[in-house]
């Protein structure tokens, strides 16, 4: 990382992330604390005033110290760190106004000035600036949702369940709102089911406002306690209607995470499915079809260790370096290129490829064209030939052995076939890479053929 | 555009344009003024009757003009201009007619014709004829879906916002109606809540009207007004069942946004966790594995800078004009390139492809087969190469300086390894490519031969 | 169509079609009348018994047919019209049982044999077996899905209609047959309600029924019918249970034709967005921009013109006899191909692509490599070249004429710019393709040299 | 299978499987007991009591059989059967404690040590522990999700229906033991409707509170029952919310299903419409777009026969293996091929392809190039020529037969039209291929020249 300004605080400094995220709980008690304090005015004015003050100086501690922080440049992808600029471009936005405006204790200033407690609604529509905090939280989830370490399904079903709560919460502190400040107390959705709601405990109040939040979200309307008055009908309605379309939100990401989830599954079933008909309509032998599906079944098992399309994207260097990771211990090892030069296995490695075998399945059979040939990293095969219509076993090849290399050497049919025995990992690499790599390698050349005349 | 006739509007004039736009505006008003005057026939007769009759002027007037707007031939995608077949065309569809008849004003010549005021409820359901108005909005929106100046996810969202508030204002409205039609009012479904509910304001009849409408679409169904006598049971019936449809069709095409939004995070996660899945398994070393990591991360940074698949659909000319622009100029720059023909760059700049390298990534490796050839074009590169195992750099490149070149020029492996100082932009021309080009132009190669030994 | 046996019907026979879909309207009637008889038996033994007696006339002929009707073996794919194998198969099978225990009249058998009207509930339930005929529509269903001349949106919304009035009339008849046969009429649903319900009329009985199972299977739920004694609790709680399914299942549904009914409006925004983000992003001058556009636009215009990924799975034969119905007759009146033999310009005319060109549109660049030539099909371009840096027109080419030949031929860069006037369609044939073909055919080689020469 | 220590039983054992299914059994009795014990504490102390008593014995037996049970080891892939390090992998994990927590009975320990009855509802509680259980059903629905023998549709409907039932028997129990435990049994939701619903059976008691917990979970919510203190409130809250999400899951998994089970139907359904409209925008002949379509239905037909795209994954020998089994007989009875060396045989076999065509499709076209050849293996073809304008049927071919191999042989364009008279299947082999195979086979290349001039 680059130094800084003195007193300039890089936005990726650890210290100042937890600091966000500290600040990213007061905001959650913010949004809590808002429609709360609507509601429940003596509250407001009481024991939660306190906390209030505390969480609106540490965000105006926040304001302060956003003067220190470094930004990015969007266009140069630099950091900037003079005290000038960062102060005219925090200014300079609507952040700065809105930050500002969420913090200033209204309901403290006017106490001062007035000497009078209650500021009447006003101070309770007041508080709701700062719900401008709550961008807080949507930008960590935009974060979150991008970076791997976390997983998408919780990350995604922890914001729901967030937007679902605070819709809930402000809804019912609002609906209570309303019920209190209704001329006739009998005539509303709580005074109709209490008398006297407002002398009773805060408690019961917010129980029935949420229950009757959470009871019309989820449509379940049992209607136990319902609007009384024209007022509390519109809001109820503007309620009703916002709640389809954040129900309809809630069941598109719930199926969009299902149907992302059963992907993998379902292209895994289809393929053995699609196969295992094409096998039995075509009526294949018993053993072929079950060498097919032991092929599968490996290659969705370890398809975690077969990326080749992902591989396929990345820039050769990269690619090159994979391979040589992968292979050329064994390919150094392997009899034929004993003494040959580094920068001929280099270049082969970088064409090589892992395939995995399940045990009796034919590598190679014989007398077919000769178009690749294989050295065994793990596992063994057996060398197999067909004499008067019964096979043989001639050999067993283990590590670091190799298997077809005659066909391709002398381009002949393959005079061997190769069945795996046990599960298998063999490297393979194709007749015509393999001779455009060795042409110019003239003395490697050589090499190669005296290893193979020595076997 | 091609020059009309005279008196003639082509249908893409800017001021016809914003008159069909104005027109939109009062189809809205027409599709809620219509259910609202079955319902409350007082209003229809009184205050609204001077507006309706204002709109049904307006409309009037558009049908008039549409006498006088050409049209595109579907068949040969020209514009018709000819009074005459414009008149022929409008008026032998249906259009014409259901225009004419959702702008003649009924109950004005019906009260011009016998004196009397009220109609009856005829009136109220020949107002219907005027939705026939709303496949304006349709066209509109439909048109709007393909316009990508503007969000699909809002367009659309806009789209079902209407139709559910369009859907909940009629049944609200014709649920009223029923009552006021009912003979014994204490069984209706207002009329047990509310005495008298006729003679009370209309506003209060609306607020009902719609409550109950919105609690059934919403199936929230608190039960407190519910459907008292069989012809209400009945038209509830219809409308809930309509309401399944309604809401499906809500929550699919919720579900298809965020589907569709969610998309591209999908994909570049799913890379991301699938490359270091693999690099873990098969246990890549971790200089490797951050190399590959960073590579991926500037990927999808960059992915608007690199839209391969979709620049290769387009022609062939628009593509080198594209490569041209991107690369000329930086080619011109190259040492190697410099006094060569204009068509010698013009042909290889169109063969070119733009990459981007994060810091501390290989782009060639010492040893490897040339493919291809570099020119910087921005950012910074050192030549390593390996010595007594210890890796030494030779020198650093900069802009314009190419990379990679010795390899291909000589057919022999890379004699360096080219790793990025910090994010690189460079060119890539490929071995092949470069040779196919080359080989017409003998005097071309001789000026780059002697470039390259100038060095 | 193969000849059958005598008295022999083939199952796609147009009167044995016309015979089958009026079979499945009765079927519908016996799917509404099953349930109803149940909960109204008074009509059941009254004025629908013979409407019943009729319908099951009708399906014994049926039976009674379906052992002339031939029927195609799903092995070998040949119609069977022996009339043993038919019956065999017949009467084999459940089928045939059940279409018998379907048709046979038991409430009448009992009549006569008894003597007495009412048999109690038995026969109501023994009704049911009648709906082992719904098989019928579901056949229908399933090949309406897959004949590509209906809509599938709605064949499969009309069927989620069919399935959810049956769910809905059913469980409100049997949920009336509750009522009826419950002891304490006061303490059943509707009991609770109307007094003496059982004498009132059948219309307001049914209405009742259907309100509230289209109440509950909404999830409206509005509260004012509800289960009273403790059977009919537990019928609700299996309604309600299958509800949840049945909706699901209807979203489901909804959400799959919505989806799919959006692909085709994603792809065309998201490729036109991206192109348009990766042009600003990489500053390309904004004429070109428009170039890239108008090509875009034009493509998703025409895309049911272009269908090269469906054609090219096309057997060779049939994408030959494409190629030489469109391209044949342009090819033809090209001066270049004048005189030229009848084989090679079938040749050609099946390695040949059509391709689209918006007004002012750069077909050939100057300079560039020639890989294809063209010949105008429709439209007109502009031979342009550059000289002293402004662009000269050269000439204007129309229908038939060539661009690009010259540089094809001689294998040099290309001479001169092509660039659209208006809308063209033009004809494309690569460099490579053309030289495989024009190699074997010496004579005319010497024609379309000659055809050049004159010109 | 390998053989494993004395007295270690296999996990793959057929008898352990069905061991672990029959206790998957007492796991879902577990499941329903639990909650049911806690709601109707009688029962728990009674009757149940022996079977919780028998059930925990069993899952006792359980415990003791796992230390004999050999595991596969994730790295190695191998199976572990030493006593010491099974039993060190069990007791170490969480799963040794949680088994033996969730079997001990905790309420009969507690009869005996203090000789009263009741225990109060911490043993209710405690019985939760048996949950603990679920985890096998939970394994076991994973690991049939990946059965491809099993339906997934099923398997995930299965498991969604059991997560239902479970989710709404617990919360109807719990909320019947909220009544239970209430003070004022007046203000419970069930004490409002029936007096002494304590003394009443159990059957009423669970009846109601299963009716409660499904019309909240449908969202139906009549209202008959509903909370009626805060503390039914709270708890009502809670699982209203866990229902949304239950919902939710409950639709997402359901258009899952819906659509991937509508893909492949829409794919034909897609591909037919195209190539329809194609045709009919390019205006082609009638007869033309009947072969089209003729081809493109028979390919959907004979899909499963035809699956290219997932044999081409399979290893190399395999494909062979398949080849060899489909094609080799009919290749041995070609007339060109009678007499040549088998490995000729089996080089050409796999390459080759089979195809289908329906009757009265041209396959081979008169002077088109010679790119394929064809052997037929099953149906008829007609030999066509065109003279003077007219076509002429040359002959017949069946089965056995070659088309197109004149114009391969001898590269020049095809002489003659081959169609289709019936429904057949053809082998292909390319041009290039056949060159490439027979090459090096000097001799074979004789024999087939020479069997081609007997003909």
């Amino acid at each position: 990382y680059p130094k800084l300004h003195k007193y300039i605080i890089a936005p990726y400094d650890r210290r100042y992330r937890w600091w966000q995220l500290f600040l990213v709980i007061l905001v959650i008690y913010s949004a809590w604390a808002s429609p709360f304090e609507l509601a429940f005015k003596n509250v407001a004015s009481g024991s939660l005033l306190v906390i209030d003050s505390i969480v609106d100086a540490i965000f105006a501690v926040d304001i302060v110290m956003t003067f220190f922080v470094a930004y990015l440049d969007k266009s140069t992808y630099l950091l900037v760190d003079e005290h000038k600029k960062i102060a005219i471009r925090y200014v300079s936005r609507i952040w700065f106004t809105m930050d500002v405006a969420s913090t200033v204790p209204f309901q403290s200033i006017y106490r001062i000035f007035t000497g009078k407690k209650h500021g009447g609604d006003v101070f309770g529509f007041l508080n709701f600036l700062r719900l401008w905090r709550l961008r807080r939280v949507s930008n960590l989830f935009a974060r979150l949702e991008k970076d791997t370490r976390f997983s998408y399904f919780w990350t995604r079903y922890c914001k729901l369940i967030c937007v679902t709560l605070f819709a809930v919460h402000s809804a019912g502190c609002f609906y209570f709102w309303m019920a209190t400040n209704y001329r006739i107390k009998k005539n509303t959705w709580i005074g109709s089911q209490i008398d006297n709601f407002e002398s009773r405990s805060i408690w019961l109040g917010y129980t029935y406002a949420m229950y009757w939040s959470i009871t019309t979200l989820t449509t379940v309307g049992y209607g136990d306690l319902h609007a009384e008055n024209t007022g509390e009908k519109l809001f109820n309605m503007f309620f009703m209607l916002f709640n389809i379309g954040l129900t309809a939100y809630l069941i598109g990401n719930m199926t969009n995470l299902v149907v992302h989830s059963a992907t993998r599954t379902f292209a895994m079933r289809d393929t053995i499915n699609e196969v295992s008909r094409y096998a039995s309509k075509n009526r294949l032998p018993e053993s072929l079809k079950e060498q097919i599906m032991a092929h599968l079944q490996l290659k969705f098992k370890t398809v975690e260790l077969q990326q080749d399309e992902v591989i396929a994207d990345l820039p050769k260097a990269i690619r090159s370096s994979i391979s040589q990771h992968l292979f050329q211990r064994t390919v150094e090892t392997a009899y034929l290129f004993k003494g040959v030069s580094q920068d001929l296995i280099i270049q082969m490695v970088s064409e090589m490829k892992a395939e995995y075998f399940p045990p009796k399945v034919d590598i190679v059979l014989q007398n077919e064209i000769p178009t690749d040939f294989y050295i065994i990293a793990s596992g063994a095969v057996d060398l197999l030939t067909y004499r008067n219509g019964t096979e043989q076993v001639l050999s067993k090849l283990g590590r670091a052995d190799m298997a077809g290399e005659i066909g391709v050497l002398f381009n002949i049919p393959q005079p061997f076939t190769v069945r795996s025995k046990k599960l298998c990992q063999v490297i393979r690499i194709s007749h015509w890479n393999f001779k455009q790599i060795i042409q110019p390698h003239d003395s490697d050349g050589q090499i190669i053929i005296t290893n193979f005349l020595q076997v």
